[in-house]
């Protein structure tokens, strides 16, 4: 199959996006279908990514005071449908176990799609006392959610993600934690992933089905849209009083806890690769790439062989050692150049070339997957100069991916007066992505703009990300009383 | 809750140790009952432990070249069915999914109770020549069995587990592989669980459902039962001829692959437990304490407090810098001793005292959670000493754990000629754990000896844990073929 693959060529972005990115994700070994409907399987290229990812997130959440548990994959159905708002929200989504143990089951119960009801029904046993608040539990499950239409990594009906449940005395509390997690996801995302994003508050279509306010990470793709890429929603006391969870006060009260809940998934793999990717594959930024620098040894005869792929296991040693993350690719069976393919599709950042010319004069070739302006791709150097610069190379090549990225959503950014929705529909079909406007608050107008543009509201953004001068009009007509942040949306 | 469990003492083991394992197994807060019928909720301080397993795990699995990746949670009931042992093996404990996205689903599908059929099934889309072997993926997941008496850890519904599966080109490459998973899950549990375990051959009915082998790890709990540790299984061709899991060889023969697959489970968690514990509660060893230093300032007045607490702060910082999972516990709203008794029952394996006094002699009181001979459990002495030798003491603690496991399986294991069914089940009501013997390999045997003492073939043991003598006679009678280890098991 990799023969098979390696001949053919992507289709360009700019050609078919949708295709390209189809494309890129199965034959960079990603990810692949499944003979399950709507699951896909996550390759080792793919998943070495989302390890990664779950390194990094994991060690700012413990950073940020918290644990993580695990709770069951199974909820009763009866549990799903106490909290009004969720059920509504969930329901059609929903796989359920009807028989087990060769016997049909007297309640059924859903595969968890999140686990807000069955995570409140154990803290409700828990937690007695202010003294016990508050919980802060992560943990890392899969989840399923039975979508019609599905895309490798965007949407599947199984998803692995992370879902952070916590429980606090007061709701301001429970607010600052919520946003505390917001920006915990935004760092990793620019840090780690090299992807900007705009953080902001959901308006009340968009928010998540039963919180009372639902905040969210959204980065626009290479192709104009917006990804969500991250939420994380401040519960109030919705889950607490359908699940009694409740706590003595320190002034003797019995009082509802405050909840928020919070989650970024494998989704966030799809979002890498429409990040950076170009028309030869994907792009990783160093700090997520499962490998940093492949090495390869080039050679004909046997003793060419020999000695080039010595020197690239001693290269392969020396960079490990130093905790960079190197491979040698001692494949013999397949040409330099179908390798060069295949590191290059799978968007490896830094390739050595050691040829036998190479190691007589102490040399070896150094070739970045993409290279900055005025920077060559390809250059020949000592041995000494390539391995004593990498991580320099490496740390530029992920400031550069986050600049790169940040001027394309820049430049796909509208801020202005849009006093229609036809010209919000024509900015959009202009090439904008992200179109600012003012926005009365009036959910008809929100309504109607996704039916005639298919945008919608991503988020009224946070405080940083609002313009200098905010739009007095609202797309809709009329006045506005907040700015809003339109796109389509994946 | 914490309160009232603070209060209560566990059952002595010698008393009742089912009724001590439920009970510390709770009240060191590792896992709680769910409402989900048979699943458990691992809570933060066993999920701890898992993922300190995992870690560890994890990178024997990579020092040995496999990588991760991820397989979809439902399989097609007609995979399930396509390989005749396993699904009689696994039919009476599968959940199943009748209904998705609202509606009757055409085939059910069966939350995957382990995933050979899945996975093998995408090899087979994967794998065309004996270059694209062999295959050494992992997963780490859920499963689930619908079990009818479940027990926390040890046997529930769902479990978290990891799964590895491997193609081979060669039928002793496949049969390497799974010996060497053998042993390095037995190290795993000697270096990491400080829990000795004998390794060797299940009989053909005690080995998995599909497979032409399974290898095992069996470790001896306190109450002289044997928990099966850990699988490795020689699939031969079987799911390979199902699947269509073929390629070309190098000489250009169409051929089926070789598989193995292997687990461990958060059961692993419950071993622990059970073979380290005392009447106290939990006793961790070091490696996979989630804390391995606890340190307490001890102080009654707000001026006691800030400095006791200042210094508790300062110990924790430098003992973390270096490595060392250290906690300062600043709770004041809890007395000394309720911490002591939360620590203790917890497992951790060291505890740091400071006081006012303390303080200001420069000293501090170092606890251990066990002692070994001629060792003390509390020392006072100067704070330097104290830090200084703390890597000593947990690798001293983990030592003995060990060898203190080994000692008392050693201790409750029976070698010798074993002439009848009744002699071995005196030998197992009389306090044996491990009972050798000769068996004939007369599956009517295995099966009367389980009938009559309740007891199994643990397993045909590898060559090192073979009796320097092998036993003559069979315990059915007559005379032997091969030796067995027989145990009553969990």
């Amino acid at each position: 199959m990799k023969k098979r693959q390696k001949g053919k060529g992507l289709t360009p972005r700019a050609e078919d996006f949708s295709a390209w990115y189809n494309e890129v994700v199965q034959q960079a070994e990603l990810a692949d279908y499944s003979p399950v409907r709507g699951s896909m399987v996550i390759r080792p290229w793919g998943y070495g990514i989302w390890e990664k990812m779950q390194r990094a997130l994991d060690d700012m959440f413990k950073a940020t005071g918290h644990q993580n548990a695990y709770f069951p994959l199974l909820i009763p159905m009866s549990f799903i449908e106490r909290e009004k708002e969720h059920v509504e929200g969930f329901k059609p989504e929903l796989a359920v176990v009807t028989h087990a143990g060769g016997k049909e089951l007297d309640e059924a119960y859903v595969i968890r799609p999140t686990s807000e009801t069955i995570i409140y029904s154990m803290y409700a046993k828990w937690v007695q006392s202010y003294r016990d608040l508050p919980v802060l539990l992560n943990q890392w499950a899969n989840v399923m959610r039975w979508e019609l239409r599905t895309r490798l990594f965007l949407r599947t009906a199984e998803f692995l993600w992370q879902e952070g449940h916590t429980a606090h005395a007061t709701e301001s509390e429970a607010e600052e934690e919520a946003r505390t997690i917001l920006g915990v996801y935004r760092t990793f995302m620019e840090d780690w992933m090299a992807m900007p994003a705009i953080t902001g508050l959901k308006s009340e279509a968009e928010k998540f089905a039963g919180a009372v306010r639902s905040y969210a990470c959204e980065a626009l793709m290479q192709d104009g849209k917006a990804l969500q890429a991250g939420t994380s929603h401040m519960l109030g006391q919705n889950f607490a009083r359908q699940f009694g969870l409740t706590f003595q006060s320190e002034e003797g009260r019995e009082e509802y806890a405050w909840n928020t809940s919070w989650g970024v998934s494998t989704r966030l793999v799809g979002g890498l690769v429409m990040t950076h990717g170009d028309d030869v594959g994907v792009v990783l930024p160093p700090k997520l790439a499962p490998t940093q620098v492949v090495v390869l040894p080039i050679g004909r005869s046997d003793d060419q062989w020999a000695v080039v792929a010595e020197k690239a296991r001693r290269i392969e040693a020396e960079l490990n050692d130093r905790g960079i993350r190197a491979l040698a690719d001692q494949r013999r069976h397949l040409s330099p150049g179908a390798k060069f393919f295949e590191w290059e599709r799978k968007g490896v950042p830094l390739r050595i070339e050691i040829g036998p010319r190479d190691v007589e004069r102490g040399e070896v070739v150094v070739v970045r997957r993409v290279s900055g302006e005025g920077e060559a791709r390809k250059e020949s150097m000592s041995e000494a100069a390539a391995l004593g610069g990498i991580e320099n190379r490496l740390a530029a090549l992920q400031r550069r991916l986050l600049d790169a990225a940040r001027a394309r959503r820049d430049a796909a950014t509208y801020r202005g007066e849009v006093s229609s929705t036809d010209e919000l529909g024509d900015l959009l079909n202009e090439g904008a992505g992200f179109v600012y406007s003012g926005w009365s608050g009036d959910p008809g107008v929100e309504d109607r703009v996704k039916n005639e543009t298919r945008a919608t509201i991503r988020v009224i953004p946070s405080r940083e990300f609002r313009s200098d001068t905010a739009p007095t009009r609202c797309v809709g007509g009329g006045g506005a009383n907040m700015e809003v942040v339109w796109a389509r949306a994946y």
